[in-house]
């Protein structure tokens, strides 16, 4: 069967991650939270993440967004974030609807902000009349697929401390930001100063399941209320913990990220000569997104479905799952090459 | 392993279910709803509830009850429930803080409310001060463990047509309804006028999983972004639909249910003579409420976890899940009759 | 022209407020509070309600309710009081969509709660699918006429301080109780442990315009904002301010206070012998709620206009207004006498 | 005393509804809005609005727009906006946090957006994971001082019924569009297809009160209670009726529109020729937008208050109220003179 180009969530569950449910469906066990595994996992997000890490599962990526924003902000208060991202483009409102804040979206050629955009946004502080900044969100990796530097996200985080602001990361591939920089979670993360973070786990082979990592104590009394208010409290909390903890065990979200990226950079080095394409940016993670002409859309989404990102130009996102192999990549450039030799 | 008496969710995912995610853990699927298998089992649920039911899955049941009532009412008006219901209870505000909705709890000794009360709670129609009651919402079984008879059922659904209201089902536990009134869900909902019912998975075997079931199709447009906005879309569908395939399959729900019921009749049956205990409600689902020496709470919860449910007179809730046997339910008792024994 | 007993609000501008209206009406002056005349009254203020008092000038007394709660909860908390208060039934739900906090309204036969009460209430405390108990509100004087003790409103304030909760007044008609009880806004307030208060204008003479007092600097910044987001930010704040200065000067508030208690209490005495009457509370401000033959109801209320509080016995509230004279209710008596006659 | 430029609410009352708010102050009234004056006065707008226009009073702008918003769209649903509106960047983020609606700001060098800008912003229709544009809100006249013609205001009727998008006007200065557009109220409203208009009162004269006028009786139930839920339920309307009565009598509002757009073009015209000072758009109602010598802002200010509207360029707004006169205009050139003359 022809694998999707579509997104890293047309995949099914990686077979070790499926594993790990079966393993832990024996017996009974306390629901919400309260039992053993979960605070062993909880345990291990601290050894991943820094002492000061705190961690809520919640059952999607717009949910650990929204609360991350929830347990943060006030609703008269802003997050200053990408145009491109997820938060404003793909959420349906839902930051505005149940956080009750304003969003401040920034342009973002390559998906990524600067310091200096924050910096000319922070406008008419103390000013009654006008939603307060008082969140940075980026995403990391970008939705456009390319990556932060680490000099970037610490110079962010500084920014933040210096203004009295919060500093949020949308996660939901994390795991290749840190495989691709190759540094720690904790050196993404609680070293440099973020106070929350959206890590995401359906995208990296779970069947579904984020975490909400604050690194904050005091606002873990808010996030437990608000995750159960914001419809976000899963009851067999240790199927959740399992997931993550497969993830961990033997490094498996670094394989997984290797995997990704090298596909997504095979991918790239074999359409590079083909000069009817256009990569359009730098391919840092698992995603190649493409200017391709408007007669090969068709049929090539026929044998391997992927995303139109701009109807205005044609341009495409081509995605890695876990489950991608060179052969799946072949055949996908092979029908190229086809659509190339017929034009 | 001793199994717990706490709650239906103590126990893990039924066998059945398990396979069913396994089988479906195969190649790439559209997501957020769209695959093939999830329309199937869409069409499955008209079948079963009737050619209006329009189904939408959601994560947990909090988030279909809200949904349910976001979907249909405005902030304005307010729900007619009963003052024991999770809906008032066990949600942390959660009605009134994503639908904005304010509730009318009604005493209900037996966790039922009736037509006579729900119409002397109709006042202030039209009046700007009062926030105007529009649906009424009964958990079908209760949380006391008992039923609604068919119909009283039939007589609220009447009552809500006669009076412009509309008819929520809190459905946790629905299967066990359906398959102790020997009714099939069809009857208890369409037929009767029911408006939209919270159809629950989670405690009846499922990993996880709710389905919010609309019998209006005006309404599905709404539903459909409500479900993203309050962070219920799930992204890898299949795994919810396939979920919900198996409960269907071979009446695997009415298995479930029979076992469960008769479980707990078992138990009932024989702690009828015990005279230091005494049976609250009528067992007729899967929990036996009773109130207990308060000696035995301790060392009984030590080897059977359970809840207390009201702390004034130390009465509890022993709760049955799909995987009890006759032996724990003997062991269970033997453990009463040791305390009883030493008294 | 016959004066409506209907509700305080009936009556028009006092003579002394219009004139402070028509006083300040000219040259210019800066908007939304920056102006002189409002950092004079906020001034005032503190002077009658004791130096932690910061207020805020606002529409309505709804307004003034819901961002009492708003600055001082979050959604998941919730706010015990009457269930007759104006909070539970005549704010069509605002606290709830607004705030999205829950009510926890306890009965209340006279129109107050107790401490004994609020006790029972504080169940739950820590589990996330319970809304969080988190202020008490009371009603001072209450809905139905009468009045908290000076000692009632202390036990209440030390029971808040225990239990961790805030103490909220909606006193729309405060000014009456501080005459009643003969006690300085102080010590009604500041001196017993009151975090905040709604203090009325609307009902004691003015055109427009309550004051959220709050008594915890920490609060104000929260509030100043809220106030803006929730559309309770008036333009030209001159008009309000100087109404407030109209009511402190020369204690204006006491005089209207003691005219329309004694008014209430004038009709109280005329009636008491008419055994159809049935005075249904303690007479203690500016209203007497009365049991009355039926059908007197209608040629009662063609002549002076009063609202029937409940509808299941017929009871009806007798409000007077600052400009009830006592020719007013002699005139009102003889039309009840004249009934009687007739009977 | 020297008058401000700051803003046409740093004005008072109007002699003539201040003289309205006397008159209307005897005797009794039903609040809420049932009293005879209010009836009269409602009927008067359908008079100026056509016979569909359905008027609301409420206490502010903020609130005016909000409800606007909240009576028509779902939290789902977006709002197509100039990014200099009002709606944007001066209301705290209301729409968001009351509305819970997502807004999408198109840049509007002159303060108005286009037809074209709108049919770009009309995306990803049905797509679940988008808030789903339905509004179209213009600010006439706009923020900058300038008015949107007949003709743009019509075509963006047009294209609001072709597009299943309801049309809304924040008309906080509408009366100076009518004046100067020379059309009635009814030409600009009802006539060309506006669902609803936020009517400005307090920065034309007023005290307070704006109303909020829907053009679609459907939504008169909606808005009814939202606006009692949303705190803007006056209690004694007959004072805001009575100011919009007089607003109309005798075309006070004409008066009053024409005089401040002539006292715009009256100081446009003194300083055209001053080459330091550059006008910044045209000036078609009541405002004068400058860029002026950074050096010139503190000296000037001190005697005739006004803001800075870009600290980037130090550009100012300059802004008309109705009881500004040539002397006023005079004396504030001199002023610029006297900096010319020293500089």
């Amino acid at each position: 069967m022809v694998k999707s180009l579509g997104s890293d969530n047309h995949s099914g569950i990686h077979p070790k991650i499926l594993e790990s449910l079966t393993k832990v469906n024996y017996g009974h066990s306390p629901s919400y939270g309260t039992d053993d595994l979960t605070q062993e996992v909880r345990a291990l997000f601290k050894n991943q993440f820094g002492p000061s890490a705190e961690t809520f599962f919640v059952f999607n990526g717009t949910a650990a967004n929204v609360l991350s924003i929830k347990t943060f902000l006030k609703s008269y208060e802003s997050v200053i974030c990408s145009a491109d991202s997820h938060l404003n483009l793909d959420e349906c409102g839902a930051p505005e609807a149940i956080a009750g804040c304003k969003l401040l979206p920034l342009p973002s050629p390559e998906g990524k902000i600067t310091v200096d955009q924050c910096r000319e946004a922070l406008i008419r502080g103390g000013d009654q009349h006008y939603s307060q900044a008082r969140m940075i969100s980026i995403t990391q990796p970008t939705e456009l697929g390319t990556l932060y530097t680490y000099e970037e996200m610490k110079s962010l985080a500084v920014f933040c401390k210096e203004n009295h602001l919060y500093f949020h990361i949308d996660g939901a591939r994390f795991i290749l930001a840190a495989a691709q920089l190759n540094k720690s979670f904790k050196e993404l993360t609680e070293d440099i100063g973020v106070d929350v973070l959206s890590f995401g786990g359906t995208k990296n082979g779970l069947l579904f399941g984020e975490a909400v990592i604050v690194f904050n104590k005091e606002k873990t009394k808010d996030l437990k209320f608000f995750r159960k208010q914001c419809l976000q409290l899963p009851s067999k909390m240790r199927f959740l913990s399992a997931q993550f903890k497969a993830l961990f065990t033997n490094e498996l979200w670094k394989e997984i990220s290797m995997k990704e990226c090298s596909m997504a950079l095979y991918l790239a080095e074999k359409i590079n000569s083909i000069k009817e394409l256009e990569i359009l940016y730098n391919v840092q993670v698992n995603s190649v997104f493409v200017k391709l002409p408007k007669a090969w859309v068709k049929p090539l989404r026929e044998s391997h479905f992927f995303y139109i990102w701009n109807e205005n130009d044609w341009s495409a996102r081509w995605m890695m799952s876990f489950d991608i192999e060179k052969n799946d990549i072949d055949q996908f450039v092979d029908k190229i090459l086809e659509l190339k030799g017929g034009a």
